[in-house]
């Protein structure tokens, strides 16, 4: 059975809401919430008075309605008088200001009181909770991100940095500090990247990302482990997707229970499926290094964020959307939250039940979609993917380091175009970390991999399949540090090229390939040391290059050029999709035995492969795949 | 007799100037200046020293030759010692920045010692210029609108939540503290809402502006009180515009003996004029709250501040826009300032007397202005209007908070084009607050009214007349919380009309409606409950509601579009204009026995109700009403 | 012989670099390099323990290799330790958020710690290397130009306003106080200008500048005598370029050995060269303050960095540029940095060896460019110009205080065009500041001089050859204070005009003048009083005039009206270019008894000149002047 819910916030709604609520969740088919994630205040109103009573009342109400829950450890959201007790323990940002209660995640990870009250209200919930019959699991804080920059930090930080480099000289290496005068001569003297006078350390930026995460997964643990000591329910917690998380997907699956993802498009349309088919693919690949589960633990019912600001969902899209998801392995999918809120910050925020309540398109399809998923053949199984991109938290925090040489250079827009292109030929494909075992793939692809350590620099050069391996790839070490002799650094000897100058091109210019692709934005001197050229710049110079099965791209494509050259990158390495192309608005995915075909488009569509069988105009079907 | 004149900063200049000063005063037929608003360092030029010898014979010089005095408290700029003496009474902005002297406004409006600094110079100038014949009226403080987080704005801000809400439960209820854990068990937890990690609190930030406008009005109160324990002059002061200002002039206006504002159109042309006649329509209607009258103590004799930077005012235009306000109902009109600066912060700001001295065009026209004034027909009859437009300063503020669907929600742009459509028409209108005796009418429009109080909804749900209401109204209550059930919320019932969901629309995307008017930004999903469509959206369904005298405008209108709906509501409820309209460069205006016409076009106009009458390009007439 | 080389930083390298380095710097022909800059922490890794050896060893291999120094005192990079041993030294935003270390110029000016430790590690090095023979000059500190609001600072800063002003009063009148209430009671009541609540004083900004100014200059001037204490090596300290330096060449031209600057142009192609050729002007005019002898220290040998982000400098030009700046009287050109960093926060920075090695294009043309210099014949020579532009920092400075009457009005985008316009005509020119002996030269430009000094205006209006002034110029005196009667304030009856009025136009708009030149931006009321109308607006009314050999321009012209404009002008003058124009990509410079002509074009000039000869498309040729 797929899990189908949402964020439960019964707190907000007097009682009398509460039977109403689980008599619409019924109605919607809803088998699972999320409870008491921003319930803190309300649970422990002064420090170590507890008030369990009414989540006593809604943990049985919901089980005696059949819907399980996934129990939240509230620390996201300190309450107000966790601030007066323990200011030390508000964040402080780069400039030194520290932040007070008012909005959410108002703490600072590494300050002891901090852990202490957390650590104390996990393990009053999981004493009280750890037998109760609707618990299904356990959603420890709540994407975990903020940042601070305090002088518990800075302790902290240091023995993280101690841990790793052992000796002050190590690190003084691996930041190159000789660089601009900043040799440390005693440990003390390394805080976290404050603000500064001018351009800051890209390896102490780094680094510091590196330390958030492992320091955030600390915190993890701990309640993980409270949780455990009590319970055998499985323990996850929600990763939030953005260039500002610090939290390193790989490492962090090996601790989970099951990976749960918040998913929000920040595009419509066509953009926004590609973003759901990505952090899909990218849930399924981190929950392969670890639990092999993942669902989705919010995206929204309606109202899309995008950079011209929120448009509303059109009708159908969120069944389309959670179905792209299950066919990409979900175990299930939740929404944040269940009824819309009538005040506090996000009163506008879309939900299951939206403010004008049960009569409503939203509600309505909400029901219509709870039907679905229950009335789904079996698709426990797995998906398989001959292809992998690369994916790599660590080159995406060093591409944020001001000073790269060009602006237009950003790690997640090198990576989504490809995965984009994959999505648009039909073709399967997984996220794998670049020290990933890669030989079950045909083809693996590696977009904008900055940084390269000397490990995953042998993995990926040993890698005995297709290689593509884009610009700006491959020219750091894990110290920030630049492989030195021409571009493109760890991969020159792979790829048969070598590169001696970059020659980024100011936005808005296009030119066209010999091949009568467009490329834009990036281009490099390119010395064949090897391959051949398969495209070249009008002056003749390449622009893409063959080494054998070893691709490499110096330039930017147009997004149907890139499409077309991993077309026939694929093909040769003998990957086709599932079942020929439908035409640009209808995915093919393969889970297990079926085949999931939605159609995005505003017309049916017949199925060539199973005469007499249509997909309706933004519906979807499911077949056996054979 | 009109007030005429300016601020008059004698302090800035040698005693030698100021008999020049007078002398080109009587030129220009000035009759009021407003003295010592900016000259606390020169009266008080250390604690407890006052010199106000240089003031006695500016005051003296002044009466001499005629001209009145609107003396200043000078409290809206405390000189540096006051900053080195009591640095807890500087302003913290919201990161904890403490702001030092070196500007104007450099002051705690909550700090005890800043209180008591202000009582002692008000009752100094109080005592010692009653009395004195020059004395025409009190100007207290200058455009209050300073923002402090400190402390003790934290106690007064408490001290005001503690009468509001009596009880801290209360509180938590409005502020729906529910959500993200923000419950408060104790009133010190209570703060002003500084910088935080993430989205604030939308009741907490309403109710901080409330607060601002409160504190703000009993610092102007204790100043008043002062004065009037000596004087019987009338007591103003000057209001500035803008969505960063905290006062809620409807209440304001109770305490006041004369409604002042200060008017800075910020767009040239004819955007400049709509927003003369919106500040003067808004001024009247505060005034009708209060002491009946009102005057423009500041606006600019030269240079308009657009986006695209400072424009030079075209020759006459300064000219119209007095006799704009004077039409509207002002007792005069002032600039800022008498004679430009030599120097300081705003040597580039206009002023009657410009650097070129009285060799200037501007300086010709603020003459021939003066005589002007004097030479109007008696002008203090009444303005009657049969349309009021809605003005509510809360709903300003609360749509201020972060999280609305859609960027382009924005009060000021959802009332200023509904006032501009009427201005275009030459229908006059009044403003109005959501809870004012409403029966006078035979039109209120409703534009943009995202908050309402029970009370508020139930007064215009009411009103027998004809009601237009324009989409995000009626969303939320005074606790900013959402009427659930249905959009419009509060005025479902009387629209006939419920919207279940919003679908705002990217920006630069515009659409025809069967009216064929064209129509962007914003559309709703209206299901008709009584009412029926007179616009309808591409897809049929209803853009523009009527039920009854109600109509719902659930769209944004082009302003062509909604010139011709407003013509047509208006037209329907038997409202006209006074005269035929003359095209869209001349505005028509009835104040008492007086019709004004101004012609802001390039072209002189025949008059037709007055025939032989021409009113001159860029010139205007006064003819008698009938 | 012209200096050839870079900043060298070995410490960033293994000892066995060095030999690899200095062999390759031989190829390149390297005669000096800057050495130690950023070696603060390697020199004195903590407080007092000072590490020479490893410095020692660099200077002999520099030395055995015939490559001179130029030994830096580090003082622009305190180590880690120094901001844990003096806090208080560390620099302070006006927010008042303290700075600290992480990246370079973490340091306060003014702090007595700060300028204890330079003096000791000044000492130090001068002790050690003064008679090193491979000592060619000193190089102190790096680009001064770090702000610093602290209490050190507050107290410097008014020690400097009581050296300018002696009585409190004087600086009252010179900030013009009396306006918004800020007369200064005590000197203890003077701050910089910190974070306050609304418009900052135009004079204090700009007193604060001149401090800041004079201050560093202080600090360089106590390097230089310590430096001096042991040696005769010249000394020299290398200007940054850019609104934000508050570094007035002109006085510190007076207390240099040797004028150095750094020039790392913003744009691309022609706008590129451009800027070098002003930059190149400037420079040698500073050094004819004092010194006579000027050098580029730092250029970018790949990579300019513009508003669209880095582009990558097409083969030959920094040849090019190179030589541009010879021409212009450079004793050589250095480059920031000798070989590209690994690490660090200018990873991506160009260097004369790139990443890529000595195998590249780029080290290719370093080793030519090398070559050209040492065969260049010798061009120890002076350069001559007959027009002088006015250069004036603290108009610079004045003109960022907010409030202007345009956002347009930019000081450096006033002159830049002027000069740029002298450039396409290949006329050479000199820039002065405004209290300069002008008499040498047959024309004066005076673009955007907005500050004038009584001084300065007797200067220019006395100047008897022809003049020009710009628009936005005279207005103010040396205290922002505006002067009276009309504009352009200062030069009115030498230009024989009056204008009452500015009108600043709206970005985008342009018109057509009777000249058929295009202007746009700025326009006035002039009135003639004396002066002739040489060019007309549409409606008749004066854009341009003369008065005898004085010119007004009122108006911001197009480039090629400008350039018109001062073809006329110059000609009239009897100034003309060394050889008739060849052509907008040919660039004519005479130093000397030299003529270099430089191709920046894509195809091969034919000089008519000298029969013959052709310069080569992208190359140059240096010919003997006649």
């Amino acid at each position: 059975m797929l899990y189908y819910g949402a964020d439960y916030n019964p707190e907000q709604w007097p009682e009398p809401v509460w039977s109403e609520d689980v008599a619409l969740m019924r109605r919607a088919g809803v088998n699972l919430v999320s409870l008491g994630v921003f319930a803190w205040a309300r649970l422990e109103p002064s420090e170590g008075e507890y008030r369990f009573d009414w989540l006593d009342r809604v943990m049985d109400l919901l089980h005696d309605n059949g819907i399980g829950v996934n129990l939240a450890t509230p620390t996201a959201s300190p309450p107000p008088w966790f601030s007066l007790a323990h200011p030390d323990a508000l964040p402080v940002n780069r400039d030194g200001v520290r932040l007070v209660h008012g909005s959410r995640d108002t703490y600072c990870v590494s300050a002891p009181a901090y852990r202490t009250a957390c650590d104390r209200i996990a393990t009053q919930l999981a004493r009280r909770y750890a037998d109760h019959p609707a618990l299904a699991m356990w959603h420890v804080h709540n994407e975990y991100g903020t940042w601070c920059y305090c002088d518990h930090t800075a302790v902290a930080f240091r023995d993280w940095l101690r841990r790793r480099y052992r000796e002050l000289d190590a690190l003084n290496d691996a930041w190159t500090t000789s660089f601009w005068s900043q040799g440390y001569g005693a440990w003390e003297q390394v805080l976290p990247p404050r603000a500064t006078q001018y351009l800051p350390n890209p390896a102490h930026l780094l680094d510091y990302r590196r330390f958030l995460s492992d320091e955030m997964l600390g915190h993890f643990v701990r309640a993980r482990d409270i949780l455990r000591g009590f319970s055998r329910a499985p323990v996850t917690t929600n990763f939030a997707f953005g260039g500002w998380v610090p939290v390193n997907g790989w490492s962090w699956a090996k601790e989970l229970d099951l990976i749960a993802i918040d998913c929000y498009p920040d595009a419509a349309g066509r953009g926004g499926r590609q973003q759901v088919a990505f952090a899909a693919d990218l849930a399924r690949s981190y929950a392969s290094q670890g639990p092999d589960k993942w669902m989705v633990m919010e995206q929204a019912a309606d109202m899309t964020m995008t950079a011209d600001g929120h448009l509303a969902r059109p009708a159908g899209e969120l069944t389309r959307h959670t179905l792209a998801h299950v066919a990409r392995g979900a175990s299930g999918a939740m929404f944040f939250q269940w009824r819309a809120s009538a005040g506090g910050a996000e009163l506008w925020h879309a939900a299951m039940l939206p403010h004008a309540g049960p009569r409503s398109r939203v509600f309505r399809e909400v029901c219509a979609l709870g039907r679905t998923l229950r009335e789904l053949p079996e698709v426990r199984g797995e998906t398989h993917s001959e292809v992998a991109v690369i994916w790599d938290p660590e080159s995406w925090w060093a591409m944020q380091a001001p000073g790269l040489p060009s602006p237009s250079l950003d790690y997640l827009d090198a990576v989504a175009p490809v995965h984009a292109a994959l999505y648009r030929l039909g073709i399967a494909c997984d996220c794998a970390p670049p020290t990933a075992d890669l030989t079950g793939y045909r083809v693996v692809l590696v977009p904008g991999l900055y940084l390269v350590s000397d490990e995953a620099a042998a993995n990926l050069n040993g890698y005995p399949g297709t290689l593509a391996v884009w610009y700006f790839s491959g020219l750091v070490d894990e110290r920030v540090r630049v492989r030195p002799g021409g571009y493109p650094g760890a991969f020159r000897e792979r790829l048969g090229v070598r590169v001696d100058q970059f020659a980024p091109q100011p936005p808005g210019v296009g030119w066209e390939l010999s091949t009568g692709d467009t490329a834009s934005t990036w281009r490099e001197s390119v010395t064949l040391d090897g391959a051949v050229a398969v495209a070249t710049h009008p002056d003749g110079t390449p622009a893409i290059t063959r080494y054998g099965d070893s691709w490499y791209v110096s330039t930017r494509l147009s997004d149907p050029g890139l499409t077309r050259l991993l077309a026939g990158i694929v093909a040769a390495a003998g990957v086709s999709p599932p079942v020929p192309s439908l035409g640009g608005d209808v995915e093919v995915v393969r889970r297990g035995g079926s085949l999931f075909v939605i159609n995005h488009g505003d017309h049916p569509v017949e199925l060539p492969s199973a005469p007499g069988r249509t997909v309706p105009a933004g519906g979807f079907l499911t077949l056996p795949a054979y």
